[in-house]
């Protein structure tokens, strides 16, 4: 079985959630868009113009194809819960629903924290530069380090308590786990150096994988940078 | 099969995308925190202090347990996901994976956009008053109104063709379709005005399902107000 991820080819952004599990997982893929003409492809999928039997063109990037099959999935926390199973990181079987809605959950809310984070340089309009909302965005990084980096931390830590694994087992909602705390560690380095310890352990272990180590090291993983979702502002990262 | 939903009792806000389904299935549910010391009950069950067996509380409402099941299930959209395939508002079986997933991404992107018309109204932190980010709140507006409601609707439009349901038959994603178009045009009449015809129809035909139309008239529907996710601040509906 052969995936296809469609994905912005120059940030790390919201398709790096499906990148890490893929890699976990050592899956076969191809991030489409990183090939030549692949930007393309994603264009002509993304307006419809080919793909999709089901007749759902995606929103937006990533989206997913399994090579040989006509639907596409669109959404990272659906592409990760088709994934999920199909890859190991998350329970399988029909007696499974409930173990993998609460994995469900926990992506989900690691996807909100995620949009947050971006929604911090951009309070006002995707469709702006950040130098034409800074002003916004400074008074609303405030709020982001003081209220919500240690609300979201707090609970996940909560949920880890002294577990290895957020349900016990490693999923893909670790995975997400650790690139939230990898970004907030890059665009919030001061506001993150607080984080709780055992989220420092679960982000050291998910990294030291090895898997996931000879991803990191590879060219495949993209460097994070000013065009993605974390972003380093040292401006943001105050008290 | 009894559902306890567990959400704030004064405003329909997420929690209002549970209810549909619900009603729609004419399943049999409590909404927990609108019967008496309902919210005390959802407050400990979000700090963890009963239920779970799972040991994952919820990060926050709305959140389902099946009564006589342990786990707690958070996050408006696996709740959804979860029901969809029990109350026949999904496709049901291991082999319609994928179509579940298209549903799934359907609904993950009317949960974006209902996302997005709050941060529109709170657009630095919603540990604010509206009051206090008023001036923002009508920069990002402009965009809203502009930018995104015809974006997030000519997709919906796109994706509807001349189906009556968005993916054929109905699912929970037309019901919080319906839910998205019924907000907006409460919260931005003038900008909704112009929202395709085919979606005006769609909404239409839910409102006028028996179950949703009994239920829309009951005193178990909340109106919209100012407090909750859609709320109509003139000054935000102008071009």
């Amino acid at each position: 079985m052969i995936y296809e991820l469609y994905y912005w080819p120059t940030i790390q952004g919201r398709g790096e959630l499906v990148r890490l599990a893929l890699e976990e997982a050592g899956a076969e893929y191809v991030d489409v868009a990183r090939q030549p003409q692949g930007v393309a492809a994603l264009m002509r999928l993304m307006r419809g113009e080919e793909g999709s039997e089901g007749g759902i063109p995606p929103f937006a990037p990533p989206f997913l194809r399994v090579r040989g099959e006509d639907a596409i999935i669109a959404q990272t926390a659906a592409i990760l819960r088709f994934l999920g199973p199909r890859l190991g990181l998350s329970p399988k079987g029909e007696d499974a629903e409930t173990a993998r809605a609460l994995v469900d959950q926990l992506q989900l809310t690691v996807s909100d924290a995620i949009a947050e984070a971006h929604e911090v340089h951009h309070p006002i309009a995707a469709s702006l530069y950040y130098e034409d909302q800074k002003v916004e965005a400074k008074r609303r990084a405030k709020h982001f380090v003081a209220e919500r980096i240690p609300k979201y931390l707090d609970y996940f830590a909560r949920v880890l308590g002294d577990k290895e694994w957020l349900t016990g087992a490693l999923t893909y909602a670790d995975l997400s786990l650790f690139q939230l705390l990898a970004g907030l560690s890059y665009a919030f380095p001061r506001a993150t150096a607080k984080a709780p310890a055992s989220l420092v352990r679960l982000h050291d272990r998910v990294k030291a994988r090895p898997r996931i180590a000879a991803y990191l090291a590879s060219a495949r993983r993209l460097p994070f940078n000013e065009q993605g979702i974390f972003r380093h502002y040292p401006e943001l990262d105050e008290g």
